[in-house]
């Protein structure tokens, strides 16, 4: 456990603070490392930098996936688990819609979460040694699965949690097929070279609605549809077992979900030793150590 | 106007009435046409009895599109069009979601919902001259356009509006780009074969509630689990100015819309004058005449 540091970093990204939507460029490298070192190839890193994401067919072996759809259906019944603050249920249904911590809580996810072949990419594409900022089990039931509206990630992160740079990059492992139609991710590829700074403040304790429907740090409408009409929509499908690894400053979104078809991912956040969390640039208070970890222990050590 | 009949019309679908969903098989004729009489072909017509719906790629000029959507813009700021009983808005965000009756009320779109291109499909399509059951314009909008949940529009025109059997077929003519990902329709291809007759009663002025968010009428989520498995899921994309015209007993739904893109559309629904609509078969009254018309004359005449 390390002792988050006076907020004496400078602030490269304000947020949350003027009247006006803001648009700035991100500053540094997006893929900081090189292909010679793998195991993503030149051709992947280009994507990476290019579009803001890579995917990547097929993560985990089919026992395994086996194993983990267990345990995700064990844990979304197990009352417990439903009771614990680390757990966001659906405002209407009150249905399970994420169980953060997991890379704490659970063994199983656990050891996905320090595996090799996660650890090496992510530290490949952050060009240093990486800790697990965040994790979490997120359930899109079907019929009833709600959408997120587009959001960057380290917008959040930084202004609730002290993330200094965005030199993070999210995994997001599929244990369901993503179809176009059970509400994917879709990303706006290209988006991460530009930062939206948001307007208006952090209400206290924001995380605990900005997890289930966000509010601050969510651009404007005209914003978005510029970014839009400028960068597309790609709409991430691919079968259980394959995984999207996307830059923290994607402009990103899902749809909900009618169809009989749930999506369930498992989502690690892995933040570069270099980047670890100060004071938060624009919130009160920061998040519970579930949202946003300080432990900064290197990941896969 | 023509004085409905007394419902001693025999009940071919019964639903809403029991305590268990049963499934029917749906009886007579899909496409009632042959090619021969045009202008659909025999491909198009097989299509549309195997899977219960068929596409138009360019049903209206870019000029109309032009005008239409110019009108759809002028109806949706227009005050006392929203004050109107036909008119649906959306119960969080206040936004119109559905105009009805349009066929009567404009002038515009009383012209293209008697247009010889529509009109000849669809008496192709139902074997008879057709009048206009419904029409409306549906309007998702961009960021908060909301979704709507599995149903056969038949089992709620039979139930509610007293149509005898499923001899119906919706023109659905986009207005604006659908996309994967802005909400457009889907269908179980297949699904108008079977008739699922579903649970429980129909509530009086159901329709107040259920044109904006269904409850009686809506099949169960096992039976809706059963049919996506067996008949799969079609997302209809397509661009404005297309359209698809769809089986009244097709199982069908619309996602949500997160994306800055709204999605609009034309609905009008064309009904056999041989299978004109008599008392509700599972509702205390019928509902009111811009949800189902009573004027049996036929359509483009």
């Amino acid at each position: 456990m390390t002792v988050i540091s006076p907020s004496t970093t400078k602030d490269l990204y304000p947020t949350r603070s003027g009247e006006k939507t803001e648009i700035l460029d991100r500053r540094g490298p997006i893929a900081f490392g090189s292909a010679e070192q793998g195991p993503l190839d030149a051709a992947t890193l280009q994507h990476y930098d290019d579009k803001g994401y890579l995917t990547i067919d097929e993560l985990i072996t089919p026992n395994e996936l086996e194993t983990f759809r267990a345990e995700l259906h064990r844990l979304a019944n197990d009352p417990t688990i439903k009771d614990d603050d680390a757990t966001i249920v659906e405002a209407k249904s009150n249905e399970v819609r994420s169980i953060f911590d997991i890379h704490r809580s659970n063994e199983i996810f656990r050891k996905i979460a320090n595996d090799p072949r996660v650890i090496a990419r992510a530290e490949q594409l952050l060009g240093s040694e990486v800790y697990i900022h965040q994790s979490r089990i997120n359930y899109k039931p079907g019929f009833v699965g709600k959408e997120f509206s587009w959001h960057s990630d380290f917008e959040t992160w930084h202004a609730e949690d002290g993330m200094p740079e965005p030199r993070a990059v999210s995994l997001s492992l599929s244990l369901t097929d993503n179809y176009s139609f059970n509400g994917p991710l879709m990303i706006m590829p290209g988006s991460h070279q530009r930062y939206i700074s948001c307007v208006g403040g952090t209400p206290e304790d924001n995380y605990k609605k900005s997890l289930v429907m966000q509010g601050a740090g969510t651009p404007d409408p005209q914003t978005l549809s510029d970014f839009a009409d400028e960068y597309g929509i790609d709409v991430l499908e691919g079968p259980a077992g394959g995984a999207v690894m996307f830059d923290s400053n994607c402009m990103h979104a899902s749809n909900g979900n009618v169809t009989p078809y749930s999506r369930s991912n498992i989502f690690i956040v892995y933040n570069s030793v270099e980047n670890t969390c100060v004071e938060p640039f624009a919130a009160p208070k920061p998040r519970p150590e579930f949202a946003g970890s300080t432990d900064f222990t290197p990941a896969g050590s």
